[in-house]
């Protein structure tokens, strides 16, 4: 499984992934689910991927030769607009598919896949894009500023609850990484490292390229301080008096069902 | 969409499950999803359902029905152990399903469905089951002593911090408040009112037996204070200082990806 998060703020943008592989449980490795596209002072675009990763893969090598051609239907070099990259990204994942998705199936094999994509290219706003497996694509708003692939729904009330496009870029982060602590404390297929990536507006490069290792002693402070934060929430909130059904009825105007 | 928990304690359990029911976004409903089939002194028996509403409903009318009969090979009042009980169940579904779902099929409507079922049969300790779509199901352990069914993940965190057997009973259905408040908030499709009812071991009736609707305090209270502690655990965690990359590695030892 994967889990990816982009996010868009007022002040820049944060990226992460995690990068545990499986084909069956007893074939796990890693692969870093981000690719980074950048040239300091033109563009710094930011991809991650999720789904069958030899489609991934292939997808995102299409790209690069295009690129490396000059390609002038295809160059992410080339190109003036982040929407341009994303259609470019979207047509080699349909021509992946074309190719071997029949073969795939055969076997029952998935070939689903999907991408997140974002940055700034010199002259544009900063800007998120979603990718689906079908090649076509939606952006994000103010109203959604982040995207979220794979294993998403563990990790998304934290995310839900604090970020806004008001967020401070490290705020942020650190909200990612609980958000990540989550995932994995419920999906062992969702695994470290994680890389994270932050962007600044209008820096045209990345601010922070980060690989967090389970040695990682902001990453061990955050998941033991949550889970500690939480436990103690918790504990603080009253248990209910509902033995009590007459005092309850009372003090919590409920109504019995039948 | 649905949202339901079943939790077995070693001093009792608790049920919990939404009630909202969509057949589209156009069409919302409330059908309460908990049955009880419940005879003090005898037998307290909860049935939480998911899934096509048609199929669960008549599958539960089947189980009835063979009841009201006094069919020696499906009583539910009749039935020594839960186990029992289970089966029947799973039969009832799997009858609905050969009847129904090649129909559904024609219209691409799915006809899957689960269920938790669970309680107490005089001379039985207490139980808990999960069954399939496939009528087949597997039975609650120490290891893992709840199930869930519907929109599972959203509510999960929780209560895999928070729940052991030895957690008592009313922590368990305070957590299950709070697991059914992260689900709301994610999946607007899961909606009150909640239907709960707990259970004390041995006392072949349950305790507690209510509906929790907007207007509920204690609800409304976990809600809020549940909210507020997670933003201020949230707020006390530092921020990453990866801005400054030279402190930065040597504080967090983390590494630079490429």
């Amino acid at each position: 499984m994967t889990y990816c998060v982009g996010i868009v703020l007022d002040s820049g943008m944060v990226f992460a992934s995690d990068s545990r592989t499986n084909a069956g449980v007893d074939y796990i490795s890693t692969y870093s689910k981000m690719k980074v596209f950048e040239k300091a002072g033109d563009r710094a675009i930011v991809v991650m991927s999720s789904g069958n990763l030899s489609v991934t893969q292939n997808a995102i090598n299409m790209l690069e030769q295009h690129s490396r051609r000059d390609d002038p239907q295809g160059n992410i070099w080339a190109a003036e607009s982040l929407f341009e990259v994303a259609r470019l990204l979207g047509t080699s994942l349909r021509e992946v598919r074309e190719r071997d998705a029949i073969y795939l199936q055969q076997n029952n094999i998935d070939s689903s896949a999907s991408f997140i994509i974002g940055g700034q290219i010199k002259n544009e706003r900063m800007r998120l894009f979603r990718i689906y497996t079908e090649g076509n694509f939606i952006e994000a708003t103010p109203e959604t500023p982040f995207f979220q692939i794979g294993e998403t729904k563990y990790g998304r009330p934290i995310i839900d609850r604090v970020v806004t496009p008001a967020t401070s870029l490290m705020e942020a982060a650190k909200c990612v990484l609980v958000s990540f602590d989550s995932t994995m404390r419920s999906n062992i297929s969702v695994g470290l490292p994680i890389d994270l990536a932050s962007y600044e507006r209008d820096a045209l490069q990345l601010k922070v390229k980060r690989r967090i290792l389970e040695s990682d002693a902001y990453f061990n402070m955050i998941h033991t301080r949550w889970g500690e934060g939480l436990r103690h929430v918790f504990s603080q909130l009253p248990d209910p008096d509902w033995g009590n059904e007459g005092a309850t009825q009372a003090q919590y105007q409920g109504e019995i069902f039948k």
